[in-house]
């Protein structure tokens, strides 16, 4: 980093540009990087570990649902997409596809590789496991006794991506993908449903970011889903960020792979199937959920460092601040905020004090600390809280540090949710009448991260609504599940009677 | 499974062949499966939640050595390859090659689908990924102040597999990769030795499988490296299965991906780099080292369950005994071995009990309680050791079944480390001396699990060595660390003067 950046913050503001904004954080924080192949990403230290708390929690929550880790193919092979049409509509376009097994010398150029030994069938580097998950499902599923079934798996997947935005849409990335199998329509229905509600408290007390649950429309619908349910959370530009999606398949994924058990009647019939996913977004929703014009801002639950201590070792009391520092990290970590140790570092690197600190608080650590010899005389420390507005540190005795972290932490995790809270709330309108006042609202520079928001209206879901959306450049992001349409309502966008209440946005 | 196996193992035996009953372990214990895709894996729950333990475990000493995860592109462009020629030579011959990102209708039949949108350049499928990496290392290592940088990635490699065999040679694997750069050659060093001895430990400690600890001949290097060091486990077959290795990368990786720092003289120096790995292989070392001919057998560290409570609820008393079978499993949740809780199962799935026995059995899981009417009455358990030899069950009293269990889990361990170093132990050979005898006792049938096994003898590193050791189908594991070379040796294969001792093994 350029020596004058070093105290000035990220470079431009959000109000200045918001997508410009976003990609700076995610540099400056060490969060991610768009490298070496186009469209792919390599996740850093400082943001993977970030990506680790977060599975780490999801994963207990999964296996508290019923379901089990596994592990599938990496490729599937290309007449399995050729079963499912529906479903392959939908990915066709951006797959990568392998058609050879080994390099060999380039007969033109000795020094050059060129790909040889031809494929019989091209691999599909999966886009998403659907298909060969049925597959195996199908070969273990017997009888009733053997559902239900419930696999997740961790692992990477690929879609080629035109324009790719780091964290946002890259062209790998990384997520959980759950498959479920019933015997019955409701259990299916009622696994979908759970799991959303898993990833809705996941998203409100682990990422501190409230979000709006409901099901897709029929064009917004996973290709060959029956129903689509997703979360959806409101960004600091007022776009919408879907960061999570449980679908019921109904039976069409079984019957291409032909899943069927025996029930108790002794009869022959197909599973209901579901899968449901969240991926390495969420690292972009909770960057632009929380993050500020300093860099990003983590809640406590996903620092990987909860407190930073700086130690400032100057003349004869060097050696005893140092020890200090080491002291106070020991006496740290043996808190606890929300059942898990007090995550504590004592930065004792050979750099400056100042851009220590500077890096804590750009990588988003939620409360540095600073130790001084005149704080080391007056038994003392330098606090700075990351949510706070004012940049000077308190003056905090030392002694009573371990009483006030976890309450600290506490508050901290608050003010962030509290804030995004309040921003889903205040910046979803619900008056918007008519398509005049809908597209005003809509045209905003897209670089002004104070206007817009959502809008919450009547809808008809009539044909030529999608296209004056499209024009727009909104989307209908969910059909809300605590729907209140008041009877006779007329349709935002065509005027025609409504027959479903709708949240629109404009989305990542 | 066919009824009438139920109670008989695993068909063929360890005797009768060797690599008949590793395939059968695995297919009855439900590790793993080659399917879909010629030569890769689904690996099951069970087998999944066992190598779920071992990545935990490994996860944590991997970051105590003071690496840090993160993660890169699961896609190299071939030009990377095309820069370090001798580390390409080692893997050219077998990776999968992406060319297309996009599946098209086939024009000569709309049902097909055909690989469109050709790349300019192709993409490798990472067998590995020291070259990706290195070219992050560049751009991120600028002075000494960023030295050392310790990375781990946790991920899935792709080479392509000929003759592939579940877990030992699959096309697609799992693993962890770490690469570190250091400012001199004595600190690389140094961590190459230290993280050997890190998955050293951890095959003796966690997964009760001494090995040997060497280094490679210059044959059996890591392509491009200066030094390789490994850890080698003796299979109850005899053989050698390459556990876990580390290698000293010298500077030539840096040369290629131009890695340099500014050292405190102020210069320009390239670094030193290591890396070092271990894959889901060692699910095949652990089923190959530990289990019988009734099935898997798992040391109480990475059993996905240590203890299974099947209650066999006849008659009246059925619902109690449901109910005292659920009270043990709360009793024993609460109970530690190793640090941590007992995970332990009450199986009240609608499944006959002697069905359920036998899943667990050939499952692997340590500790197996019956519960029926009688034993409700008489205040006692029914007990099966997995590692006891005699199939039946012991009668213990219920109330030392608290006070039992960490002991016997711990005593298992233990039996299960110490058959494998008994093994490991007279089944090297350090008495051969010359070329007949040798051949002698490497010249078994491949079935026979019971003859053969290591040579420990002087070698001379000629060139001669090799072709008769082809021949033979053995090879030199490694160059053990504790060399013990008598002066005036002779290599056992050629007769000419000794320069170091070597062990000689048939490998997987």
């Amino acid at each position: 980093m350029a020596k004058g950046s070093k105290n000035k913050g990220i470079s431009p503001s959000r109000q200045e540009d918001f997508p410009a904004w976003f990609q700076a954080v995610v540099r400056e924080g060490e969060v991610a990087e768009l490298a070496h192949v186009r469209g792919c990403m390599v996740i850093r230290p400082w943001g993977y570990a970030i990506w680790e708390l977060m599975q780490a929690e999801l994963d207990r929550q999964i296996k508290k649902s019923g379901a089990s880790n596994a592990y599938f193919p990496l490729f599937i092979p290309l007449s399995y997409f050729e079963e499912e049409a529906e479903h392959v509509e939908g990915f066709a376009k951006e797959m990568a596809v392998v058609t050879h097994h080994r390099l060999e010398e380039d007969p033109a150029d000795p020094e050059k590789l060129k790909p040889g030994g031809e494929l019989a069938e091209p691999l599909i580097v999966r886009p998403t496991s659907e298909t060969i998950i049925g597959k195996s499902f199908a070969k273990w599923i017997n009888s009733y006794r053997d559902l239900p079934l419930m696999l997740n798996q961790w692992a990477n997947v690929v879609r080629w991506e035109m324009r790719p935005r780091v964290l946002l849409r890259t062209t790998e990335f990384l997520w959980q993908e759950g498959h479920t199998a019933f015997a019955t329509e409701e259990e299916a229905r009622e696994n979908t449903t759970e799991m959303l509600e898993v990833y809705r408290r996941f998203a409100e007390d682990f990422l501190a970011m409230p979000v709006l649950t409901g099901e897709k429309s029929e064009d917004e619908r996973f290709p060959g889903a029956v129903m689509t349910l997703s979360i959806e959370a409101m960004m600091q530009d007022g776009k919408a960020l879907q960061a999570g999606t449980s679908h019921y398949l109904g039976q069409s994924f079984a019957k291409a792979a032909e899943i069927d058990f025996l029930n108790k009647e002794g009869e022959r019939e197909l599973v209901h199937t579901a899968s449901w996913g969240v991926s390495t977004r969420l690292l972009g929703a909770l960057i632009m959920s929380h993050s500020d014009d300093v860099g990003l801002r983590l809640p406590p639950t996903v620092a990987p460092r909860q407190v930073a201590i700086v130690p400032i070792p100057r003349g004869d009391d060097g050696p005893a601040v140092l020890e200090e520092a080491q002291a106070l990290a020991r006496e740290i970590e043996g808190l606890t905020f929300q059942g898990t140790e007090v995550r504590v570092l004592a930065d004792l690197r050979d750099r400056e004090p100042p851009d220590k600190r500077w890096e804590w608080t750009r990588k988003g650590v939620p409360l540095v600390l600073e130790l001084g010899p005149r704080d080391l005389k007056e038994g003392v420390v330098a606090l700075r809280r990351r949510d706070a507005e004012d940049p000077k540190p308190q003056s905090v005795e030392r002694s009573r540090i371990a009483e006030l972290i976890p309450t600290l932490l506490a508050e901290i995790q608050g003010a962030y949710h509290g804030a995004a809270a309040e921003r889903l709330g205040s910046r979803t309108r619900q008056d918007v009448e008519e398509l005049e006042e809908f597209r005003r609202w809509f045209d905003t520079d897209p670089a002004d991260a104070g206007a817009g928001g959502f809008v919450r209206a009547p809808w008809s879901e009539a044909p030529e609504s999608a296209e004056l959306l499209e024009e727009m450049k909104v989307s209908v992001r969910c059909l809300p599940f605590d729907q209140d349409l008041p009877p006779d309502s007329r349709c935002v966008l065509t005027g025609k009677p409504a027959v479903v209440e709708a949240v629109f946005a404009k989305a990542y």
